[in-house]
């Protein structure tokens, strides 16, 4: 199932995209009609039922597809606001630095890190899809894109053994990790150069983990104004989905909503010789196999 | 004004400090019985609106003062569990790191950083003063102490001058910003080091700015086991809390309810020699001038 969030008529609204059209089912709407009074009312509180919560919207909509009036229960694309699928997560999006060996040498590590590195992104960053984002000339010149696999969070945990980091996924998302490179470096840890408004565009969706059969075999292509820059595959991830899972919870409790960034491979623009980094106008894309593109432009 | 958070009778409230009383006014209950229908129902929400918030409730307050039957307004401090001032920040908490000379330099540094350094902690570490905190002796065998005087913002803001950042401090509160030194080093990032549950008690009370004339004039002491470990004044700070709002906020969106920890003073357990750190049962205190002591037990 590909899950989107957005706004419409003053709303904030969730539902399944609709099958082999651009549209989105309103599954509160149908939820409302049928009578169901326990449906979750936000995206976030339904994850943490994990894949009931798909089952039940599963079951809403085969619903409404019988009903005489079903246009009612659907959105165009055209007629809504795309939000990130977590519009706004429980804490900040929580991100892996250099998991990909070929990233870690453009970065100029020697060594890919023995130990994974965590830091975050602050939940003000978050965007939509097709959203249009600042460039943010006044605080950096070298704004950069990092495409990235996003992995949700379905449950509480902490502790969770690699054997069932699985279990606390609810499902997969693209991201872009974009960062100003002057203040990352000069403020030594990331988190300020990570967090500028807009710089932690997400979606178009999140695909539930069923539909994904393996998500360490997806290949991940980022361009820059449908020019190739990263080019890569989820198999190449330093530290696996599961043991990120497992690590992170040994010492932070993960909540249902939580988004993890995997990391980005290279060809990041200040791997390139001389650095190119992003500009206004620009139109990034991030392709993932099986989950879609997530389109931003720089203004 | 000392304003508090706790719950009672299954109920996440808010209130002031009765004066001269160990007990808080559920200002809520006394919106309630008073009609007043638009009384923000959350602190965080409260907090929003700055001093006219804090003078809505001193004018509450004032006439349940007057009301015969005002013990109906009140719970005693042994009824209530308490909570941190802040029980969840819109996102993590914001740290600076190696804001005094003295404690930069025990951590090794050379000289201090010329870049502010800053950090986060997930909201999930979050806890109240008198809470019993976890040891984490499965995840670390070095966690260590960090007295700190906390900020916490009232408004929404992004690129706060300097000269206007006191507009935008709701007050101030206490914080241990507690730290597995082993985790912090092996991760380089300091996030997951910072971030293990319970590892950032605040509290008790948020003192509101009206009442700390100069936030730069404080003494700062922590006791570990009645042992003074650290001895200093927030005068100390290499970057002072108008820079940090200004900083912070150049590149990241300042929220109501976001609370800043400025940073430690020397004295740290990693800092002596040989280094000491936590172990069950020390009791932690961290006293400010003007706002109170936190106190900790470690289990």
């Amino acid at each position: 199932m590909k899950l989107l969030s957005f706004r419409c008529k003053g709303k904030t609204l969730f539902g399944p995209k609709v099958k082999r059209e651009e549209a989105v089912w309103d599954v509160l709407a149908i939820a409302e009609a049928s009578g169901v009074t326990d449906f979750p009312q936000t995206i976030t509180e339904g994850i943490a039922f994990g894949m009931d919560f798909v089952e039940k919207i599963r079951r809403l909509v085969e619903q409404a597809g019988k009903d005489e009036n079903l246009d009612r229960f659907k959105y165009a694309f055209t007629a809504i606001e795309w939000l990130a699928p977590i519009p706004r997560t429980p804490k900040n999006v929580l991100c892996v630095g250099k998991n990909y060996a070929d990233h870690a040498a453009e970065m100029g590590a020697e060594a890919p890190p023995e130990k994974m590195m965590i830091f975050t992104k602050s939940p003000t960053a978050i965007a939509a899809d097709e959203q249009d984002l600042p460039i943010h000339e006044d605080v950096t010149n070298s704004l950069d894109y990092e495409g990235e696999l996003a992995v949700v969070i379905s449950k509480k945990g902490r502790n969770i053994p690699k054997q069932l980091a699985y279990d606390y996924i609810f499902g997969y998302t693209i991201a872009n990790d974009i960062t100003a490179r002057d203040v990352q470096v000069a403020h030594k840890q990331f988190f300020l150069g990570k967090s500028l408004d807009g710089s932690c565009p997400m979606g178009p969706y999140i695909v539930t983990k069923n539909e994904i059969p393996d998500a360490h075999n997806l290949s991940i292509v980022t361009k820059v104004n449908d020019d190739v820059r990263q080019n890569g595959n989820t198999a190449s991830m330093i530290f696996k989905i599961d043991e990120l899972i497992a690590e992170i919870s040994r010492y932070v409790t993960l909540e249902p909503g939580d988004v993890i960034l995997t990391g980005t491979p290279a060809g990041v623009g200040k791997g390139m010789t001389p650095p190119m980094y992003l500009k206004k106008g620009d139109r990034v894309k991030v392709s993932i196999e099986g989950i879609g593109t997530l389109v931003n432009t720089f203004v």
